[in-house]
């Protein structure tokens, strides 16, 4: 009896352990990603003109803690307010969370503490948010900056991520019978997991993050309008960054973040199943589809050049963003891809990055951190690519004839092969669950500038855009002269 | 037997994997409280006029490699040199520990490796140091600076972690009798937890590293006088910082090790008790504090302009400094207060801070990073607050007419009520102990202090500090003309 | 049955549990690492004129990506293709791996995740390439640069990891039988470890990335030549690096990156033997030899100055790079070095760093970022000394009238005593050992740079190295002057 209860105790403190690295493990992640809000500021910083310095360290600051007392307040309660469907207190609320509004009670995985996933899931929001801040860059006002952060933390993608990420959200739990696979076990379809569910991919957020935060820049960047002189051959060349070393840090903060954005996504490194080598793999993913994309983004932009003119530039530019395109591309798939399709799919995230980026300057639209070819483009690639060449995907399983083939080997005399389509249809919903993610946040961050647009709130005078926001609006300089020869 | 000796055994493997965890986790979050020293570094540069750049990287740089050298050398040994009570080895010594130096058979919790507690407690030390290096920027001897930072880092801070932090120390564990709550469990006072002793309750160091960092600075910087031409009309706005990305640089370390420093005081992440989750928490209260803290110093800030002088500006450095502030007042109870709790007491962390620099300022006292009235004043506010509104605090347990309706409904019959006030006791031992902790450090560094100035070593000659300390005592410029238009 | 079962269940969960833990620690400790490639491009950029700031960034950047494609496609297998001796995939290669290209089926410590190994040992293999680029810093062909650093990344290091750091490699496993110490029990000399054999000792890579790196970058300057007018009277004072801040930026992450370099040694944090508790010591090593170095460093330069010319400067400068080489000093034995020979091994690597780089200068070898005196003097001081000076070297034991002594106390009646050299044997492996890392190369990279010269690709022309790569190669400015007064 003793010794029975000597095994339950050491089984108990072994779950306990289980559950505090867990904490240990999700709380330094999410504490790396929030690095990531600094990463933006110190890249947006450098990428803007000094004069609005000042201005966008503010803005990335600011939203920071306004994030948090909104994240706090509603937007996770919005996004986790359903447990897992056998829970007691689970909802059947398939479009929306209504539980944990001030974070009060929340007991989400009940062994495991809320707080460290609170902090985690914080840590994603403010990440989709501070993404607009870029595409808005040098001429937002203060005001409208404010509400539509607060808009997009607190309701937008709150709402993107219940679909997406909890178990009774719309996309991630389709509840249609025909999405299942069937069991054609005894002399039908091969099949390799006949219980799995068609659900919604998106690992790490290329969809759910990115995509959000990158369409939301765009619609702002196109309300907003372009920087007084930005488009127009006399101006070229204009509108530089003012420190390059600033940018580097900023990336040197998002390539920490995104490590722990991806890796962090496990959302554990102990227990069943195998955590730590799925870490360690998503970071092998990641370090890969960064480098692809940023050593193919820099050669194409070169040789393209070349070819075009005759002699080209070694842009530093084209490196750092092919590499956070590749970053943004690879979440999606990190942990299902192996590391040759990585680094595929980081290259055209990276690809179509500059293609997105020679689209907006083509409708003369200034984003001026290229925030949304990174983040929308980049997403778009992982999200789409994902179900065709993750090591179970549509490649490796669904064509066809091989599924044909497999069919006979395994069952000589079957004569009713029906192909499955299964991994189709993954891939066809990921492309469904993408276009609604893009119309929600489309609909409700248009109303939102819209309205501001209309208010007359969006965007600061002429006069002060010209003189920049830091004098004018917040009577600080990023670099007042006195100090340097007083 | 040999069953028995296999349970006995992996009793003994998970005993040994909590000790390495939580050696690991110390490690991790120690390591990032030393980052702090760089945040500060960050901080003071950016906020410096750019001539006295070096000299300000350099002493933070160089209190630390002294400060390991002094901490490892005495400052450990006279914090931490008594034992818990029932170890053979420990001593009563209620003043000042007297073993361990040089870190010799250092054996602190003996199951778990001395050296990672070594560390932590480390970076505690310097950064309680270093906010001096803030206060008295600018025109402070480079000797001085060695001497004090020495004294601090090598005495006056460890005996202040000795009062309060060990079990032997005289404000931990005050041994007088009728200050344990007694127990009057068959018919009398109504009680929650009849053998907690009132103790000094400072979770992380509100008053035990900042409180003694921000008036030690308060103490140098009233010794050192103003920098020549501070104050006096024709010189507002003449002393600004020569980086604003240098600032925000230096706030996220700092944002960094404050998570860590809240965090990390938990001393473990695994075993007996709920660490994974407490360390959580304390993430999540120091988040919101700070959040709260910056908010309501730039909304403060705004209001108070505008209706003075009918417009104002949307100051980045309210942002920032309040959010120290509300880090600092928050550390004492991080792990004790409720969520909205700690948004109130960052709040008021906040507004104290800025009460203080106002203080400050009217009485002409140059504090150049506005290091004390953060420090100082944040950690006032936290030490303060913390008996009044943690969860089992003042305004939970001891309002006395709530007590007695908890009593009658326990014991319909009884008569003899009498109000118990343990809160307030504890509430003034936390008074009375941070008393003590300031009467402490003012007494030897104002000695300190003091006796440099009568030996014409404190303060740099005014032609130095007119031309900068960079040029004249270090030979080495910050940003040198030539290697930009070389 | 059952019950043994459940035994046997808790015990592989616990070593299942171990695995994971571990994995967790070295991804931690690889990605702080990691860290250290930013540290270096700050570090470098600080330190270079502000015309090749983007240049500097760029190969920072680039070689991070180029070498995590190659050390994936080839370098891990060359240094790591060997599998312990007893594994059954084991070859007897004893110069170099020739398994797992492309990372393909790397079972690298089976039950262990081969990613998060393989991650750590990339950190160091980019470490090991990165050096070089601050040596040629200012004036190096972008093309010669992707090509050394691929030869690096790809084989010149990898190849002396695995003779160093695996268990077929000759360095680590000599095999050569009278190395091994032989066992006098009954009646013969006195020794403490019988069965422990000869073998290289370079716990955290002092000569392994260290002295590679720096020997690799001594050869470039030198293959390179100096920088226009560096060399010459008029010309003293004109090769400022352009930003102090950003030095300690890169200071800050590599300092960062040195604790994990040598903690991440260790391979494990929990599990059979002490890990949390040697990781600790190593990080308080650690701590303690760069502080040491730093400070005897600024102390040597400050009185040989004063000395030598009456006045001196209290360097910035001096203090960082004392602690660098201190930190590279004491990789080698920051597991097994006492704290206070961590402090003199710290101090000695500081001072030779001095000595190495006044060689330089005294024969015009311009290493820009003093890199090579760093890491090739500071590393020659840690792997010759640790022998010496660790807790069961040659100081401690192979003295031989102490060994004597001993013996006598143990067999009073013994007659044959002979002295074992055992500890004068390792430190003569050592020196071997290092000599034949140098030698190696010193001939593989001098062929690529001799090679590149040749070919006319070595250096860009003087033209271009008079106004700047950053504007001539890269187009990209790092400070635009339209963008502070547009």
């Amino acid at each position: 009896m003793s010794e029975e209860q000597d095994r339950i105790n050491l089984a108990n403190e072994i779950s306990k352990h289980e559950n505090d690295m867990n904490d240990y493990f999700l709380l330094i992640m999410a504490w790396f990603v929030l690095l990531m809000q600094f990463g933006f500021a110190f890249l947006e910083a450098g990428s803007v003109r000094a004069m609005n310095t000042v201005n966008i360290i503010w803005k990335n600051i600011l939203d920071f803690f306004i994030g948090a007392l909104v994240f706090w307040a509603v937007g996770f309660a919005f996004a986790f307010g359903d447990l897992p469907e056998d829970h007691p207190h689970a909802s059947s609320n398939r479009f929306i969370g209504l539980k944990f509004f001030f974070d009060m009670g929340n007991p989400y995985e009940p062994e495991r503490s809320g707080f460290a996933f609170w902090i985690f899931m914080f840590s994603f929001a403010v990440n989709a948010a501070t993404i607009v801040s870029g595409s808005v860059a040098e001429r937002s006002q203060i005001g409208a900056y404010i509400i539509y952060t607060t808009f997009i933390t607190g309701f937008i993608f709150p709402v993107v991520a219940h679909w997406s990420w909890t178990e009774t959200g719309w996309l991630r739990n389709p509840k249609i019978e025909n999405f299942y696979r069937h069991d054609y076990s005894s002399n039908g379809t091969f099949f390799y997991d006949q219980n799995q569910p068609v659900q919604f991919i998106d690992f790490a957020g290329s969809a759910v993050v990115h995509c959000t935060g990158g369409v939301a820049g765009l619609i702002g960047a196109w309300f907003m309008g372009p920087r007084g002189g930005r488009f127009g051959k006399e101006n070229e060349g204009l509108f530089f960054g003012h420190s390059v070393p600033l940018i580097n840090l900023g990336f040197l903060f998002l390539f920490i973040g995104f490590l722990c954005f991806n890796g962090g996504s496990e959302l554990a490194i102990v227990g069943p199943g195998n955590h730590g080598t799925t870490v360690a793999k998503i970071f092998v993913n990641t370090i890969l589809g960064g480098s692809a994309g940023g050593i193919v983004s820099l050669a194409y932009n070169y040789l393209t050049l070349r070819w075009k003119r005759g002699y080209a530039d070694i842009s530093l530019y084209y490196l750092m963003n092919g590499a956070l395109a590749g970053w943004v591309a690879i979440a999606a798939g990190s942990n299902s891809l192996t590391q040759a399709y990585s680094l595929l799919v980081g290259s055209l995230g990276a690809l179509f990055m500059i293609f997105s980026k020679n689209l907006l300057e083509k409708f003369e639209i200034d984003d001026p951190l290229t925030a949304s070819p990174i983040h929308l483009g980049g997403g778009l690639v992982g999200i789409f690519l994902t179900p065709i060449f993750k090591h179970d995907g549509l490649i490796a399983f669904d064509i066809c004839p091989v599924q044909e083939l497999e069919y006979i080997r395994k069952y000589p005399n079957g004569t009713d092969f029906r192909c499955d389509f299964f991994e189709w249809k993954v891939l066809g919903w990921n492309i469904a669950g993408t276009l609604a993610i893009l119309v929600w946040t489309i609909a409700l961050s248009g109303a939102v500038f819209w309205s501001l647009k209309k208010l007359k709130l969006l965007r600061v005078p002429a006069s002060i855009e010209k003189y920049g926001l830091d004098k004018l609006k917040h009577g600080e300089d990023a670099y007042p002269l006195d100090s340097y020869f007083g």
